[in-house]
């Protein structure tokens, strides 16, 4: 099988692009096919500001109602999406742009209601990794924003970690997938305020005994479990890097 | 050669996804190949009424300073673009949303500045028509905005008229092209307040002349000219039309 690296970026460095072209630039380096998928950063919030639109939340939960849906379609899908496309074609990749509806190649359902509405979120159904394996194999590196469709006419706001792992575990069936998770910090760290503290290699041992500890980040909880959900399904490699340990470094998750 | 329909639309149909949904259905109808180019619309300059961005003019010409190219990309390539193509899949067509960045399928460069600098307004240098064919194959529906970039990492604010028949020349060699220009009227009229005064057939020798009697509204001349230009290099056939004539009606163009 042949390599695909699937990279998801997030948090700051979608909002300064000097930032991140040296990471796009470590990540064509990697040999094989490529996927990067991109999550908000603060300009949507900043939009949503200087527009009144209010950031509506329950329960300490977010909601995306119309106006905020309207919100995330412009940056996600439109100002980011591009900006990230027009700096790996700079780069030399053949780089395009995609949400869920384009090419129905992420198909998503409205979040059913239950004790919360939380409004035009998507929750993945189907990736269709046929669509998404003639676009490689033409040359293209896809690059996914967090915005799906319900195949009704419906844009939905869907989570970027939850794309990221879905294309994942869908490709992971006819190619070599690396998923790589890259955040703010060096990696899965045994001190979240020193960089220079982080885990090369976490199995699933570890990581209980950690968590046992509760010496893992509360905010990486979801994110770790997701990781080792993707490698029992199949994914190849699961790194948790940062934008200085994408090249070589990170933390390699195994089971 | 396969029939290429292409379709430009743009003012007020574009702020209205219901107006929208039954012109898009017409053109699904139409037999052969489509794609599809889209404008702008209102919601452009509200956002930018909202966001505080000041609509710049320069000697009666608009200016695209970064943040207006921002409300742009957001507008163009995020909420119009992904809402059609959301709509479009809704109808049953595989659409896919592309600005000139994504596969760098259009090229362009910042226009020169001579008496005005226009800002990051782009004129087109190259469309990839071998890439646009290989989408139009795979049974992808292209959906431009009109935006484009310059291959150094800067999107562009393009003219999606000029979009449209560049697209239309440059796949005339391999497609037989049909360019629907789709304007708020039913097509050329002989009297611009009254839609029932079509001129069905329109050569360039009663373009003249309804030119040399003032008859042609003024807004309508550089669409003629460019629709004229269009046909001598080799597109098909030239449909001006209205939202209700898209089907079976309209301007029919010739030399």
């Amino acid at each position: 099988m042949q390599t695909l690296n699937i990279l998801k970026i997030g948090g700051k460095l979608i909002d300064d692009l000097t930032a991140l072209a040296p990471v796009l630039e470590a990540f064509l380096q990697k040999p094989g096919y490529k996927i990067l998928v991109h999550g908000g950063g603060k300009k949507a919030s900043e939009l949503s500001t200087r527009l009144d639109v209010p950031v509506k939340m329950v329960e300490g939960r977010r909601i995306t109602d119309a106006d905020s849906l309207e919100v995330a379609v412009m940056v996600y899908a439109g100002l980011f999406n591009k900006q990230i496309v027009a700096l790996l074609q700079s780069l030399g990749a053949n780089a395009l742009g995609l949400s869920g509806a384009d090419g129905n190649v992420i198909l998503a359902h409205k979040r059913p209601v239950k004790e919360i509405d939380y409004g035009w979120v998507g929750d993945v159904d189907e990736v269709d990794t046929a669509a998404i394996g003639r676009l490689l194999r033409a040359d293209f590196l896809p690059v996914f924003c967090a915005i799906t469709h319900d195949g009704k006419g419906q844009l939905l706001n869907t989570n970027a970690d939850t794309i990221a792992s879905r294309l994942a575990t869908g490709l992971a069936a006819d190619w070599q997938v690396k998923l790589y998770l890259c955040l703010d910090k060096n990696g899965v760290l045994r001190d979240a305020e020193d960089n220079d503290s982080l885990i090369p290699h976490l199995n699933e041992a570890l990581y209980a005994q950690l968590n046992s500890e509760g010496a893992v980040h509360s905010g990486m909880i979801p994110k770790l479990d997701n990781a080792f959900a993707a490698l029992s399904k199949g994914v190849a490699e699961v790194i948790i890097c940062g934008p200085e340990t994408l090249l070589n470094g990170g933390t390699l998750l195994s089971l």
